[in-house]
């Protein structure tokens, strides 16, 4: 791991509570037991011992059930795993050390904003509408999130230089920006960014020496024939800016995809162009919530490097992938159908993700009275269609300003339950509109 | 749940990034419609409809597994069965609301400190030597550690006079005490506290307005005859204490015990003597991870609500839970009998959780090379006996001064792995003192 010739993220220049605190735990001493084991496993007989035995930590796995060789050997065979499946379908090298599991990418996206952020005067670059994890993750962690737009018209897609004129001013207020957050696919609004969108992106923070924040969580999510999913490392390794030229870190779970397991918490991000002593930092931190959970680290690997043609497994596995992503299809075109014919509603494309975002456009009367319970409109509506058993998110959730007009809507439910829903749904705005036309 | 007459933690005094943040699809419409569908399995035909469809989440086991129930009613039946187990054990009842099930106990208690901490201004006692998620938690969400010593003369007991002159002295210089971190049974230093000892903390943390944090991973971890686990909650109950009158946390986790799943990371929370609001927002600090692992979550249920009496599982269960913990303690005997005979090296009694903290009294000569190397004797002791292929933790990591001359060792590696140790450990050891002695 070699540094930015430039770096913004150093060791000097993360949040420095992160350096303050050692956890001995799993530090130095750990460390160095793990590369005389290591030298064992490569030159057995070179040291006058043959195992490492491990008194450091409280883990009682070591009762007999050879739990040490699984964290140290299994773990690491599973970030290669990653790494391997990352290759697969970059076409670019990764390597594990690169990677960390995570529980869910949650923790990691806390993680990272943990690491950039030193006071409310660093900023990270934010959509709007977003998912609600990056603003609450930034205020959490004493930052200042600087929100840039997304476009319903251009079907949320994203003008660089509206970004850069809010880096501009956000910069002209005295914050330093630390990196940008692209959700991609995009949750809410299920777009799918195109390449010449990310390779402006790439150059953008590449030039303003700004971290991509990648949250690729829905990269098997795509539905449409005229886009693919593209890894924003991908983009940055075609355009040949390799990791000393930009920083990023991209996201991803086990809860998304076709698979779903949210329960799992699985996840991992890859960290390219850091240091390796912000990488010694990040180790610390993830450090002190011990390891990921063992099933969701093993799900996440199964979920990078998936079953290939002539594996046992493939044929059934295939068969389930496609019927889930067909049927997530037709849900989806079924929701959007929907909400498209009703009066004062408006839907987005369906590229990606497993949202959909209608845009509403409620009678004057409706508005008022919401303001009269004092609440947003999308507010006032949501939580009236829940009476009718339906539960949507307001929003306002994702954008204060714009989300007002908007609810998300996942595509998941069976096939069955969104048959049932659309007449119910229909009903209840068909009453909701004629309660408020007047 | 109803407030302290005089409570430290309000929303108010929480700290205020964690009240900034919005997270609405976990927010007010997802509990509006959980009271709906608590409605309708409570009286089944009251509403229009007989099921809520939860278009709010990414969760994608929704695709027809029957994930809601298992989330909504599964989850609420996993944490009834955690606040049983809490009752069985200490005799005074426990609700459901007041347990957060967490992944393993390290994001328990990071959470609570995000929750106490809101500058440098605010303390939290924390004991010497202490398990160093403490401290590093403290520092990492920017609050100031007031360290209060256990005295290794006393079997690493706590003086509560003394405990109360650190509390002053702090206020003095300006810090507000949010709460006392106390470690029993004590890791690392094995003390199981006497019950005279945890009333007098009881006592001091109710007159003061500090809340209890107790860590008590090692509850089913005590292996003297003449002491006994005591939860705080039940010492407090027992001297008639109730939710008004003092705010208590307790930590579990699946990772301890005789059961040791580490790698499953389950754990809960229990939180007494917190206003309504203050729950609230822990709620939704705690949504920003999504959920802990349902597994995990199963696990700690099963921990606390073990096969009983007349159950079929009940024989096989105690048989394992015997003989792992006569085990145990047979392993903690020949370490302790083996580092006691170890020139220059004592030993603290072994009472509970899993260690063993020895005191190393090294020759002059042996410091002297250490300064050499820069760094403290008990790393440079460390790290030599790591040579033989043997890892214990340095005791600096515990406690920067006293830790200087200990080191932690785990009794966790199986009898056979110990009795091989222990020959390899007097070796080295006397080599060390051989070449430092002169």
């Amino acid at each position: 791991m070699s540094y930015n010739k430039t770096p913004s993220i150093t060791a000097e220049t993360i949040n420095q509570k992160v350096r303050m605190f050692t956890y001995e735990p799993c530090g130095g001493i750990v460390r160095h037991a793990q590369r005389l084991e290591q030298e064992i496993y490569e030159n057995p007989g070179s040291l006058p011992f043959q195992e490492i035995i491990y008194c450091n930590l409280g883990n009682p796995q070591a009762l007999g059930q050879r739990p040490i060789k699984f964290f140290r050997e299994g773990v690491r065979s599973l970030r290669e795993a990653v790494a391997d499946g990352i290759a697969a379908r970059d076409g670019f090298p990764s390597i594990p050390d690169s990677i960390f599991l995570t529980d869910g990418a949650s923790s990691a996206i806390n993680m990272m904003m943990q690491i950039l952020i030193r006071s409310h005067e660093d900023g990270i670059l934010c959509p709007l509408p977003e998912y609600p994890l990056y603003s609450g993750s930034i205020i959490l962690h004493g930052g200042t999130m600087v929100p840039y737009n997304l476009t319903e018209d251009s079907g949320w897609g994203l003008e660089i230089f509206e970004v850069k004129s809010c880096l501009e001013e956000a910069r002209a207020s005295g914050l330093t920006i630390r990196a940008m957050v692209v959700i991609n696919p995009g949750n809410p609004t299920g777009q799918v960014l195109s390449m010449t969108n990310q390779e402006e992106i790439v150059e953008f923070c590449r030039k303003e020496g700004v971290v991509i924040l990648a949250d690729e969580l829905y990269q098997e999510n795509v539905y449409t024939e005229n886009k693919r999913f593209n890894s924003f490392k991908k983009v940055a390794r075609s355009l040949g800016y390799d990791h000393k030229e930009i920083s990023i870190v991209s996201f991803h779970s086990v809860s998304m995809g076709y698979y779903g397991e949210c329960g799992r918490r699985g996840g991992y991000m890859e960290i390219c162009g850091f240091g390796a002593d912000v990488i010694d930092e990040i180790y610390k931190l993830a450090s002190l919530t011990i390891s990921p959970n063992i099933a969701g680290q093993i799900l996440i690997s199964l979920v990078m490097d998936p079953p290939k043609l002539g594996d046992g497994a493939f044929e059934i596995f295939m068969a389930e992938k496609e019927e889930t992503c067909s049927s997530l299809l037709k849900r989806a075109k079924t929701l959007h159908k929907a909400f498209s014919s009703l009066e004062g509603v408006s839907c987005n494309k369906f590229e990606g993700a497993m949202y959909l975002y209608p845009r509403l456009q409620l009678p004057p009367s409706a508005i008022k009275a919401a303001e009269k319970e004092r609440v947003n409109p999308d507010v006032f509506y949501v939580h009236r269609l829940s009476a009718t058993g339906i539960v949507v998110v307001p929003g306002s959730g994702f954008d204060p300003v714009s989300g007002k007009s908007h609810f998300r809507c996942t595509i998941l439910p069976g096939e069955d339950k969104i048959t049932a829903m659309v007449p119910r749904l229909r009903a209840f705005h068909e009453a909701f509109m004629d309660e408020f036309r007047s």
